[in-house]
């Protein structure tokens, strides 16, 4: 017996492997910050949780594989208030933006085509085009460039008869680069031109910091529609994470059929949480102004205490809810561990994703933590400290 | 842009393709019987809904890649009963059963290799070996054997050295049927002695109407633990469909740790849905015994009605809730396509699952239907009586 080749080409999640360590030092009684993990802990609109007790049947049964068409309705509602039109049939609903991607690569990804992301990328990217067979193409950026990748030069020089697709997350994660409209048109010309799929992951969509930049979707460009597959999901706009509930948005017919196919293959999305997604997509549009706002503060927390670290670089993120940090040690993977094992100030340590795992160009990324900005003021404001603290212990530590 | 090959190689589901004709129909007024899925009509254990109801954290996080501790010991536990020990690491929650299969097939499937299904199989297997590459090689069984399948000579005989798996389900779905203690190790051995995985879906355990069976499960024998993977599910146990979770059982922590990859990429599953799938493993086992009892007078019910079609044929099932049935008519997706767009009795018409599909050999399985008889008694009756009625009809039509 053995492993399946592309099983060996994934990695553990740089955002996961530390939980046994954790799961360890919390026995020991130490308390985490983590800022590893994209898990907002904004309270979840009541909205969701309403409709959960209100569910009623006595049988709990499958759904709709493509999705209750009550969630389609309520995300084309969502949808429609973007200007963008969208049929049923454009929607499908999934466990997740997770599988979501998961499907898109299986339905158009053969062994040893290519996909072309920007690194750093997020790292579950990999499992997704490794599970399908598929090859990442990394596009390098710089943080002396703000990690901004929208060059059509450098994507152009990238394409190969066996790219298949050009991935981005919009606004980014891990970088908070937010793509200004001529970046997304000029993207959306080159994925046309060479008979690409554009996917874009835009999860973070309400999370942009600048109102310069608008509402950042790609779906308003319907000379794309052919070529352009959306990934959305619920779980960062309504701090619903546990949900799981996302989705595919493409007018792509034959991917839609194709995706359909898969969707069919495991049935439904958990019928309980479909009915609940959909509540959450009537909440007042002041839940998103309030959430950004405070997100915006955090940003500003982190950036405030990053910047008196000494040694320590990172750009100020547009969007989501990230940033990438290159900090003064030798290895940010190390470094983790050893916080985890090794390190603890008043009872107390802090978790980050290490760098390495959202790069695909080895080497780099060593010395660089993505860092979650999702906890409150006070939180961060200590997580940071902590941080601080971590970094010159480890410095000075006995090797 | 084009959809990959192994999108192309899979097949819209025979159980959910029909359902757009299905919505018309219902649109139209007609009433129909669904007996296309496996769906129990049962009640879910209040133990769920209760648990869904006591949720009371103010976010809904992630919950663990692996599961949630409180699921996987509710598992541990009920195994436990079978005189199973597992470690906690030997089990991982999964999106339904259904995930647990795409998950595996990825973790051991590399494109061309093999998988040996007993045919008729749960055509969807052919979407998850196929979304991995793999190839099924199908092993016939007949009506006039009862479609048992367990014949080491026959098994061995399709053995080649592009074979990864033997996988079965016990009881069988579409079948019915249940494999003796000395088949289960004659099967255990074959994969042993050919370094084969042996994936056992056993999602109908406790559907097993013949006490000298036993509760049937491949997870005693403890010589196999490198070769076996077991999959598992809360849905048909306990008539909780919705709740989309599952689980992989293997004692091979080399496959665990592949299968761990995928589970982190794709964060985790439902919360909620996880925390109430525990409560459902409190439930006393008379539930079972009732539930088990249901279905047998179902299953004696349609065998009975069956019996008084003229032509046709069918083998009495020994566990689960399904039976294949050859019916007097020229092609069965044909008929099923016309009993939803011309055909209805007082209103109401019926829905099965084609039995092409259910073959990997072709040609066969074209005049055969899968029953799942997951209705009342007496809406059982009235779908057997409109499957009469339409057979009639269906073959006096104008053409």
């Amino acid at each position: 017996m053995r492993i399946s080749i592309n099983a060996n080409r994934c990695e553990p999640s740089p955002m996961r492997k530390f939980h046994p360590l954790a799961v360890e030092a919390e026995k020991k009684g130490t308390k985490i910050y983590h800022l590893n993990i994209g898990q907002p802990d904004l309270a979840t609109p009541k909205a969701y949780f309403d409709a959960v007790r209100s569910f009623d049947s006595k049988t709990l049964g499958y759904a709709e594989s493509p999705g209750i068409p009550l969630l389609i309705h309520a995300v084309q509602d969502y949808y429609r208030q973007l200007d963008v039109e969208l049929a049923d049939r454009d929607i499908l609903i999934t466990t997740g933006g997770s599988e979501a991607l998961l499907l898109t690569c299986l339905s158009i990804l053969d062994p040893y085509t290519e996909v072309i992301i920007p690194e750093p990328y997020y790292p579950n990217y990999t499992t997704f085009v490794h599970a399908a067979g598929g090859v990442i193409r990394a596009m390098p950026t710089s943080p002396e460039e703000g990690y901004r990748y929208a060059f059509r030069k450098r994507i152009e020089k990238l394409i190969t008869k066996n790219t298949r697709a050009i991935l981005i997350t919009n606004p980014g994660n891990p970088t908070g680069v937010v793509l200004t409209h001529e970046e997304m048109r000029m993207i959306a010309d080159v994925a046309k031109e060479n008979d690409l799929f554009l996917i874009c992951d835009e999860v973070y969509r309400e999370f942009c910091y600048d109102d310069k930049f608008g509402v950042p979707t790609m779906a308003r460009f319907r000379d794309i529609d052919e070529n352009l597959v959306i990934i959305d999901s619920v779980s960062k706009r309504f701090s619903a994470c546990g949900a799981r509930v996302g989705c595919v948005v493409t007018r792509n017919q034959e991917l839609q059929q194709a995706l359909l196919k898969f969707c069919q293959s495991r049935l439904a999305v958990a019928t309980i949480d479909q009915i609940a997604a959909a509540a959450l997509y009537s909440v007042p549009h002041s839940f998103f102004v309030e959430s950004k706002a405070e997100y915006k503060r955090r940003r500003d927390t982190v950036m405030e205490k990053l910047r008196q670290i000494p040694g320590v670089m990172m750009e100020e993120p547009m969007g989501a809810f990230y940033l990438m940090a290159s900090l003064p040690v030798d290895d940010a993977d190390k470094f983790q561990r050893w916080l985890l094992t090794d390190f603890s100030d008043h009872g107390e340590t802090v978790m980050f994703a290490p760098g390495a795992p959202f790069y695909e160009t080895p080497g780099k990324g060593i010395n660089e933590v993505r860092i979650a900005y999702v906890l409150k003021q006070k939180d961060l404001e200590r997580a940071m400290d902590l941080l601080a603290l971590g970094i010159e212990a480890y410095n000075n530590r006995k090797k």
